[in-house]
């Protein structure tokens, strides 16, 4: 028998609570050993909720009790998740959290606390929801030197992006608003539709892959703000789809990682991964590719590699666990100037010349042409590095848009 | 340090070796400890080859030597696979193995010496090759009742039919040559386009995901030897691809397994996994859908596989390893009589009112023709059970071709 504690009893802990009580059996057997909650901490009552039996509003019958040797961190938010997990850590506690803003903000000094005092800090459900990607890279796939992970990482604008595409002439607003209604996007959309939410999974997946932290302050980020369904309707007719990916490489000059729409082609493994669904393409020198796909949010899917966290965390009881994350210095990341990509643009047709001289390595361009946008047409450059694209632009004054072929 | 030797130092074992010597540090920094690999058995020899260190032509050099804690046993076959494996076992070696002939066969006897001598049988590259679908199932979707279970797991044949839909026309036993040629399809080539293969491979996934033993006997099989390219394009006039699928499935009258070609539909996540590529599709109550793909066969990737099981060998040493599969019964599967599917059937133009009164409810089938084939035409029947069908195909006569609408 092994007792943990559930910090925070909305979306992700009440299905914690919900997997733990309907799988019993099986999450015991896998355990190799009986887990009871015996706290919930919530600030808030659940009068009639099975809940009241262990539902507790003070943190410190949890951090006081030596039977609790398992906490999940399903608070969200720094504070007080920051302290609440690093005072557990040091009483010797495991923590298993679904909480990606803590790992990619203080994951690296929660890990070397979590090291010190012998536990684990588990983050299966931080990035790609229920796709069991971070035990992927640290216990299954272990006999490969790891060169780039490229993933669809944030469910809320994959499924905008993919209505969007479904639905031809619907704008990015109206597609925003929907995604609310339904519960696939939060009332402050930012983090997603910004992609500081797939920014921060990257950087905490690609310190996993590479071994040294990847801050997600110094990662390339690009939302999808800007696409409009004119964007989509050119990409529509090239027959490629706009995907928002989360990208880490180990290149020639050094570690790279972005997040940004792409042009995706069709037969690329992400081109099909639609909706809410997550996804992540991982390269090995030895494996070549693999694609993990899955429920990338939702309360069941995340609690579900929550509690996998929590069964990891029962086997690994008095025993550090692997991870692939474990040097303390920051990763130097290298600068993304010299990815040489294609890019769609879109200008007004009365500078096509402009265009031919500027883009155009031979002075014409193959234009394209919605029918129903008379005033502008769209090109596609040569390959161009980020640095030479600014100049060119520089040199041509305002696109309408530019989104990068992958 | 752990100490390993290899038996058989074929496409797989050879890849093993050079796995452990191209990645040596990620290898050991993952491992916990050093791997040195001691002995490669093979009844050959290899001059010249960096191999020849290590080489014996005895597997009493392995079997006395208590340094040995983990041995690789990659040479097919059943015989003398079991006898070696046995011995290793009863001896307290750990055996990490992509024999998957040798597991279907007698993996249940072989997984309860190993618990009798407390040490761990691995199969990660029995099934799937690169992916990590054995570890998937036994260490990361250990929250989850999964309930189903379906692959593309044979590069072979899913190369052969992605060939065939790619070039229209060209007929089976052509393209069954070129994939030899290619290297993708074995001299016999039974195993694979006769199903055996993924029968295997299913009837040990199932195994893990509902814990008790199923046969490899005991699961319907039908391969792909009779599509023809008429079927292919009769598919890609519906817009549907033909997938070799294997299935386990928890349904209300039990447990399911088998293996046919089924029209696939396009929005399903198997529906664009072409070429050798493998991938396994796997439904949690909790997680919802989860798709792994990659690399099902190729010496590399095997590898990949087999060493991660080294790996993990390594790092429970001493310790027995979680695997679902643990009873020692049988599983009685339920017929598959009664699951109701719509079926592509061709027949000559000449039968069609046949065909109307004896497979239309209402006595109009709508038929698909294509122009090139002027003499007969196809139909979709309504759902019909196994039985129903079989029913109407002895009160039709015969029928040109029938495949099973996923």
């Amino acid at each position: 028998m092994i007792k943990a504690a559930i910090l925070g009893y909305g979306t992700v802990g009440s299905g914690v609570y919900n997997v733990l009580n309907s799988n019993t059996r099986l999450v015991n057997e896998r355990a190799g050993r009986e887990i009871e909650v015996k706290y919930v901490l919530d600030l808030r009552d659940f009068p009639g909720d099975p809940v009241e039996k262990q539902l507790t509003h003070e943190f410190d019958d949890i951090i006081n009790d030596d039977e609790v040797k398992i906490v999940v961190e399903v608070m969200g938010g720094l504070h007080p998740a920051f302290e609440f997990t690093k005072r557990c850590l040091e009483e010797g506690k495991n923590v298993c959290t679904s909480n990606k803003e803590l790992v990619a903000e203080h994951g690296l000094e929660l890990m070397s606390v979590a090291r010190e005092n012998d536990v684990n800090y588990f983050f299966e459900a931080s990035c790609g929801g229920g796709i069991p990607i971070i035990r992927a890279l640290n216990d299954c796939l272990t006999a490969d030197d790891i060169d780039q992970i490229t993933g669809i990482l944030n469910g809320t604008t994959n499924f905008i992006l993919t209505e969007m595409a479904e639905n031809p002439g619907v704008s990015f607003g109206k597609t925003l608003k929907q995604a609310q209604k339904k519960g696939f996007a939060e009332r402050d959309p930012g983090a997603d539709i910004d992609a500081y939410d797939p920014a921060r999974k990257i950087a905490i997946l690609s310190s996993i892959v590479f071994g040294s932290s990847v801050d997600y302050k110094d990662v390339y980020t690009e939302g999808i703000r800007g696409i409009t369904s004119e964007d989509i309707r050119y990409a529509a007719t090239l027959g490629y789809a706009i995907k928002l990916l989360a990208e880490a490489k180990r290149t020639e000059e050094g570690i790279r990682v972005y997040v940004a729409p792409f042009l995706v082609d069709p037969a690329h493994p992400l081109y099909s991964v639609n909706g809410v669904m997550n996804a992540v393409y991982v390269h090995g020198n030895m494996l070549g590719d693999a694609v993990f796909t899955g429920a990338g949010a939702g309360s069941l899917p995340t609690a579900s590699a929550v509690v996998a966290d929590v069964i990891d965390a029962a086997r690994h009881d008095g025993k550090r666990a692997y991870c692939g994350w474990k040097h303390d210095e920051k990763l130097v990341l290298a600068s993304n100037d010299g990815i040489r990509r294609k890019n769609l643009v879109r200008i007004y047709t009365e500078d096509e010349g402009k265009a031919n001289k500027v883009f155009s390595p031979d002075g014409f361009l193959d234009t394209i042409s919605l029918g129903e946008l008379e005033d502008e047409i769209a090109f596609i450059t040569p390959e161009l590095s980020e640095e030479e694209f600014d100049n060119k632009v520089r040199a041509f004054g305002k696109v309408i848009s530019r989104i990068r072929f992958y």
